[in-house]
């Protein structure tokens, strides 16, 4: 029999024996993390889908894996011979699969599920179409460990101290903002759920989650005393005690389920639904006051040591690219050579770069038409040989232990250009610009600002199915909340309004399948450009620095402020990097940056 | 005593023996109308403030009255000398009172009202502030009369057909519309309450409202009978007789309270939560589904019939136009002219066009500084005096049988032009054009569209304080539900997608205090422009026709698209109106029209 289906043959005869009519398995791990340590990859594990976004709900009958179009195609290459069934989400991240289940199951059903891989947040949701059919929830915090008997340990590598030379802020000076709010709130206490918000907190990063620095933990602000749920073996004495003076006790990570109870009985703590789990909720005796989490609203702006830091990690990024991009054209006058070595390549040429830690996610090597597959992720045996000539998309970024990048470039390795992909290019570029150089005024939101990287797609009948850019952390998570790029209202990247000092990625793009896919990336920071009569007015600057082809651009296409914005950015991307480069390689980023 | 005082006085006394703690005076009628006939102006004859939005509440010790920005000088200047005491709106139109009420009044307290004059969704606000101190809501139908003795009669004009020339679309035609959306929710009847709507449906006009051609009704259609609740007296034979080949009977108005009953009595009835007053909400017996308003919807998409009227109306109110500026600019060469003479003359000489019914709105216009107020309207005594100098703003429109106007021109009179001014006006003139050429997939909603008009002047560290279009009637309302352009995604014009065949203004401006007023507004039509492997890619064309003033132009501000889409325009203005006019008016509007 089939691994998987064995595993789910597993799944039937516990879920038999405890009575449970459904099982759900979601992607998340107790901290709503978008990405997850081997230890909670549980819907992996049953379905054999190895995506970062997707839910598996086992019945009796069904073994149903909702994810969205990003997937597909992978769902049908990993869950081949499975009895695995795929349903078409048609929001990415919608909680489609809720009211199926409810409709599934007859009155009075039981559906099993781990309270913490599920949202206080989802819960509610889920308990809208639940209880009219009287379907009961089942907490089953061990069931997975009895079928999945190698599991893998929760990560064990020694934590680190996120040092004040690229913090730019104390942990003593960030706990006093979450005390002044436990004050405000008139509350007792602070509780983080959110790795990302616990490790800019306490300063702590580690290497739980591939491509993302983090710390499995949970925290607890107090307005004395603070706590820090975490597997104590991993914190040095030193570090233990640097928390000690701070009042701050690191308890074992699973400790909290015996704290919580004790440390709320009586008192208000705050917290934030969107990451709290249910099991922390359900383990809560005292009032809580629900907030969207105001650690995210303070680690979104970033202070002048974190852009200072991310100015010298884009330099790194940048020189790297340089070596590599040189690197490539010339091994592809010899040889042609797959998207997956050219992948792994770019992250050597990355790893020999000061202070780099890691990728900061799994590099995007597009050649031609896989360009156009928008999560690409070129296999390690038989991915696309790249030849020199035709379009390569590569998305690529990189954890230094000063900052954290993200870049998007698309080139042309030679021969013919199309018009049609001159068009879609320039498109994307112009789109990109007006994006970049645009002033806007204090309270506009994502949703606005996404239209302007569109608008010159949509003059040519272009169009592009993804958000224009995200959030971007200090040695953090590449896609941090809050602020970002997107047509979509119901999102916080489209809902939230850019402040000054926020680092975001614009990315326009342009797919068409089997054929082409070009992608334009930079990090900006966001900052004030003005304060009049008419309020206060702010815009970007680009972070990143590394040039952008200009051989697939149809230059009558471009206003002249859009070529200026172009010369302006090579002559600075050549300023910042040549100082750094051997003469060969500045003669090569000379020809790169040439104004047109 | 002051009579406003007065009035208050007998509304305390009537209060007292009533034993209400608090009673309502909201500025709509039954209809949710945004303009009211006199009969209803109930809040103007309580507080003196005649502005088009506000609530009064009056308590034992208080007269409060509700209004937002564009009003609070009005109501300085309209309530001197009473007891009215002004609170600020911070957002117009949102019922900021409610809580104010709720805090202010003590448990257990009783607060009267007319149910009549507030929606359903209102009461439900309404209710969420009051059921937790278990205040209680009080329908108060007669206490108005009692003290309006003098009380306005409701309109008695006759009701005229909107013939099928002008409409497009029979009243069986729409009736089957609405009969399929009833048979598709398997309900029986579907109550319409908003006059536009009842006006669309039953395609009949009147002039019961100021500049808005609508006739107080209440519609009910069935899958077999409908009902129209009108004034019996003002429907001709011959229209009863053309209603009873359709099955519609017409009822006298007032029969809606006794006839809801009974005709809801154990069956389903779909309406509109946001239009039905609750005094009706209240007579339902039967089950009420909520949607929103279905002819709302129907009624946005103009047909093939309503835009060729439209655009010959169009002509008509360039034609208009034409023979006042040059009236204008002859007369101001011999004498200053109130702001307040010229609304009247710009008046007269649409009058002069045929089917010209009335105004669509009060001209706004605005001299200078008055230009900056954005609801300005001109005092009978004592408006500014029009010199051959300066900038002038005139915001007006008219209601002809076959479509309505709405047009903005900010002109310059004479002198020398300051920079600011220049920037300023080419600023909104670009983000005029900007939206008007742009082109965007279906789906894209206002509040993405509106971003475009303003990005030229965000770039200049400028802004307006308004949304920047709302739709339009045909014969109809001039602010017509649900489209526009707004950066408030919480309403329609911000959150609907625009549809082909839509009216909308295009109207963004620019606005300094006791300095200057600019403005360019038009009408466009949406349409398809193309459909691709992309999807569907709308676009606009405008239906205005009218030179825009090239004397306040910085030309070295204007991109090349820019420059020929404002000399294709002008173009096509001269080659629609120059056929009808004169020679001399034919050589005024060639120079106006002359490409840059």
């Amino acid at each position: 029999m089939n691994i998987i289906n064995t595993r789910i043959q597993q799944l039937r005869e516990k879920m038999k024996a405890l009575k449970l009519d459904a099982y759900i398995v979601p992607s998340t791990d107790p901290h709503q993390s978008e990405y997850v340590c081997d230890y909670w990859k549980v819907r992996t594990y049953f379905s054999g889908f190895s995506g970062s976004a997707g839910t598996l709900v086992v019945t009796a009958n069904e073994a149903a894996l909702w994810t969205d179009g990003r997937y597909f195609l992978q769902v049908e290459q990993e869950c081949a011979g499975t009895d695995v069934h795929l349903f078409k989400q048609v929001v990415p991240h919608a909680p489609e699969h809720i009211p199926w289940i409810c409709n599934e199951l007859a009155e009075n059903a039981v559906i099993g599920l781990d309270y913490r891989q599920f949202s206080k947040s989802q819960i509610d949701y889920l308990l809208g179409f639940s209880t009219p059919k009287n379907i009961v929830l089942n907490h089953q915090p061990h069931l997975v460990n009895e079928i999945w008997t190698d599991r893998p340990a929760l990560p064990s590598e020694k934590v680190k101290v996120h040092s004040l030379e690229f913090s730019g802020e104390s942990t003593a000076s960030k706990l006093n903002k979450v005390k002044a709010e436990i004050e405000n709130q008139q509350a007792d206490y602070y509780l983080l759920s959110s790795l990302d918000d616990i490790a800019w907190l306490f300063n702590i990063r580690s290497t739980d989650i591939d491509f993302t620095p983090l710390v499995t933990a949970y925290g607890v602000v107090g307005k004395e005393k603070s706590y820090l749920f975490s597997d104590t073996n991993r914190y040095s004495s030193e570090l233990i005690e640097v928390f000690n003076t701070l009042n701050i006790e690191v308890l074992d990570y699973d400790l909290i389920a015996d704290k919580l109870p004790e440390l709320s009985k009586g008192k208000k703590i705050v917290t934030d639904a969107a990451s709290l789990n249910y099991a922390s909720f359900d383990a809560i005796e005292g009032e809580i006051i629900f907030q969207q989490s105001l650690v995210q609203q303070l680690k979104t702006i970033k202070n002048e040591v974190e852009i200072e830091n991310t100015k010298k990690c884009m330099l790194k990024d940048g020189l790297a690219m340089t070596k590599f991009f040189m690197w490539l054209e010339d091994e592809l006058k010899e040889r042609a050579i797959s998207e997956y070595e050219i992948g792994k390549k770019l992250t050597s040429f990355r790893k020999e770069q000061p202070l780099y830690k890691d990728d900061s996610f799994a590099s995007i090597v597009g050649y031609q038409g896989n360009g156009a597959i928008i999560h690409y992720t070129a296999p390690e045996k038989g991915s696309a040989m790249v030849e020199n000539k035709g379009l390569l998309l590569i998305d690529s970024g990189a954890q230094y232990e000063n900052g954290t990048t993200d870049i998007t470039r698309t080139v042309w390795l030679g021969g013919e250009v199309s018009e049609e992909i001159k068009t879609a290019y320039t498109s994307v570029l112009k789109g990109h610009i007006e994006l970049d150089q645009m002033q806007f005024p204090k309270g506009t939101v994502g949703m606005q600002l996404d239209a302007f990287a569109r608008m010159h797609l949509w003059k040519q009948g272009l169009n592009f199915p993804h958000g224009t850019g995200h959030g971007i952390g200090s040695y953090g998570m590449v896609h941090e909340p809050t602020q970002g790029f997107t047509s979509n209202m119901t999102t916080s990247r489209g809902a939230e309004a850019h402040k000054p000092n926020q680092f975001t990625t614009i990315e326009p793009g342009c797919y068409k399948k089997d054929t082409y896919g070009i992608r334009i990336e930079n990090v900006v920071v966001s900052k004030v450009n003005e304060i009049n009569d008419f309020g206060e007015f702010y815009g970007f600057e680009a972070l990143t620095v590394f040039p952008i082809d200009t051989q697939l651009i149809d230059v009558t296409l471009l206003e002249k402020s859009q070529i200026d914005w172009l010369n302006n950015y090579h002559e600075k991307v050549y300023n910042t990097l040549s100082t750094k480069l051997k003469p060969s390689e500045k003669d090569w980023l000379k020809e790169k940056c040439k104004a047109l």
